[in-house]
């Protein structure tokens, strides 16, 4: 049976008023008559397949390059600096022009990161702290700006919110990304509803992309159709317009061509390959990509998340009993159904989240290599398994929010400013 | 046959590169099989008859209300001037809700104007003054705030400019404007690319007004096809969103129902249709307006004006001598063949180009009137007629030129600014 997955902005999200009004239906008949293939968007995530979408085909559909062991050496050679286990566990595991970043930055020619958030829900869960955790670690090993967008355009024409809504919520997630510790001096968060009204030339590049793309185009690539707002269909060019250095000069000066990197869930994809379509068009460079799997649901890669089950996943703002108890009576087993069982056939680490919440947020590569070996093999029971995720998740979230509450509304405004970042162009 | 005319904001303009690539097929083929109506919306206007287009059934057909003698005289009385000749001539004819906006007027609640350009070319030519002319009268004898938008965006994203062009045409065409005589402090100019940029609250509101309308809407409205680009698709939306006080805090303050006027060529009504549909929806004022005819080409109302051809009108940039050649050589007469003839059977003034541009800047009435007279019959000459015509226009655009000449940058950075006006709200 084919399985919907619902997400934002390179996560999966705990909404369900996604795409208006013709892609439902039609995602509803294609899972009801099986699929030849997974639809992978950046409103919907459908797998044909229980064991969830197959990444590998993905890349050769979607014509990217799988990041390989000589990738990951490279990245290391150029940085200095061990790779971050996100990306040696292939979580970050496809990528565009990477080769072409490390190729100019060798040469001294630096380059920015790009990433954002559609900010529709309040309170963040684990896996949206994945491109933030990610981008911070390639700031501070490549030592580069970065941009951060939050789309709360986006979020009021997708949903039933205000603007006031939609703006509110940009701060508070705002307030999330900071608390990931980014440094003041080299990341600029920007809202849409704030920012565009802020920077002519931010303004003049969405127009720009919006002359180059044509109603065909996002229907093709985005699957809008003719009842969908006029909104949706120029929103393509928002998403696309931080990806050109021209559109920061307070960052940039009038240095249009310095590259971009964004890192990103692959859901996210088409609004670069479009982007990378028009850039030539407009002499501007192509952004580079660097691309996540999605994070799993609680209760399995397969499961629907819903904005009314709380306990699809782990929030930010859990106490350290409520993270315990879902994990304790929610994270899907791929243990035994007794511990005879269990000690006799072991445990399957690539079905139970368990374990795979573990790649993603352990840390200690060797810790996890052993937990892998002895779950395999039975020797570890599923409760042992639970007990070390809830420890290192009520240490993650529990610093999250320590460092959640020294960040004022002050800070929040900081960050947003435009200004000079601390570099020279 | 029918004929086309192709026009710019509210103007008959000299372009030809129109509506992208889906319009001009259509249209040509509705001219070759022939029209049951005129067709009339912001890119192009095809009468079916020679006698160029039928503003009555105009008027039945969209909807909106003829401009009668109790109108005019409303307005001399609440005003306490005499009326502007372009109304009691009907050259502004037709209206919405001008009757709400006198009412709360009367009951000392005050409206804002609201006009605009699309800079399409450098030099702009005698039709072009007409809503700036009548937007003058207006804020003067009403005493309101006037805003004025150059769509420099809509143009790029029609014309085959960059946007560097596209801005370079809107200040231009800002110092033409500025020299009709408006007052700084009470007058605010804005060019799209510029001002969008610099007002959050002008962005929300277009973003609103995204929302709120479909493409199959715009498809009803403008003519959009699938092929169009998604930046012509969502700009109805940017030209809407002037028609609300809250586009403009640094103006109206909080106040987000102070009423709007909109004076403008009859073309530009599909944006204000779709603006008025909308406007309720997002808790807003629906924006009143008041409509010119379109201003007819040297050669005559039914001719197709030609980029190529500098004859075809009066620009604001020719000398005495070329005015004096242009109406003498290529204002379309309504005189006889003869001066027997003419003697024998009279001018026609309904076409007699000379004569209607008399009714669009003669403003002694009395004169006009016996001018008709003296024409109809056969007493006065063409020759005669022209002559007193090329004396108005050879006054006019020297003034013009005059006053232009004082207009700096600076001057039109101080029109520009988005800043308080001299009003309270």
């Amino acid at each position: 049976m084919a399985t919907v997955i619902q997400k934002t902005f390179g996560e999966i999200s705990l909404d369900t008023n996604v795409k208006g009004d013709t892609s439902s239906s039609n995602i509803s008949e294609l899972v009801m008559d099986g699929l030849d293939e997974d639809i992978i968007d950046p409103w919907t995530v459908v797998s044909k397949s229980a064991k969830g979408v197959d990444y590998d085909k993905l890349i050769a559909r979607f014509g990217s390059s799988k990041i390989d062991q000589n990738l990951i050496d490279r990245i290391e050679k150029v940085t200095g600096k061990p790779a971050h286990h996100l990306l040696k566990r292939g979580i970050f595991f496809s990528h565009r022009d990477m080769h072409e970043i490390l190729n100019s930055y060798e040469k001294k020619k630096p380059f920015f990161l790009y990433t954002g958030r559609g900010p529709s829900s309040e309170a963040l869960h684990l896996g949206h702290l994945i491109p933030f955790v990610f981008s911070k670690w390639l700031q501070e090993v490549f030592d580069v700006p970065l941009v951060i967008q939050l789309t709360d355009d986006e979020k009021f024409l997708w949903k039933n919110l205000t603007v006031e809504e939609a703006r509110h919520l940009a701060v508070e997630n705002a307030k999330d990304i900071i608390a990931c510790g980014f440094d003041v001096e080299k990341t600029f968060i920007f809202s849409d509803f704030e920012f565009i009204g802020m920077c002519p030339a931010f303004y003049q590049n969405m127009i720009r992309v919006q002359r180059g793309v044509t109603f065909n185009q996002v229907k093709g690539i985005f699957g809008f159709g003719e009842s969908d707002c006029i909104g949706k269909i120029s929103f393509p060019a928002t998403q696309a317009a931080p990806s050109f250095s021209s559109s920061f000069p307070f960052i940039f000066g009038d240095k249009k061509d310095i590259p971009c990197l964004i890192p990103c869930a692959i859901d996210q994809d088409p609004y670069f390959r479009m982007t990378r379509d028009i850039a030539p068009k407009l002499g501007f460079r192509k952004p580079a990509l660097i691309h996540s799997v999605f994070f799993p649901a609680l209760q399995g890669a397969q499961t629907k998340m819903s904005a009314s089950d709380p306990n699809s996943s782990v929030f930010l703002t859990d106490t350290p009993k409520q993270i315990k108890n879902k994990i304790n009576k929610y994270a899907f087993s791929g243990g035994g159904a007794t511990v005879e069982e269990h000690k006799e056939t072991g445990g399957n680490c690539d079905v139970d989240i368990s374990y795979q919440y573990l790649r993603f947020f352990m840390e200690d590569s060797d810790r996890l290599d052993e937990i892998r070996k002895d779950y395999s093999s039975g020797d570890l029971l599923t409760g042992y398994l639970k007990k070390e995720l809830i420890t290192i998740l009520q240490g993650i979230v529990a610093e999250h929010q320590e460092c959640r509450k020294f960040i004022t509304d002050d800070i929040v405004k900081q960050f947003m400013m435009p200004r000079k970042l601390k570099f020279n162009f």
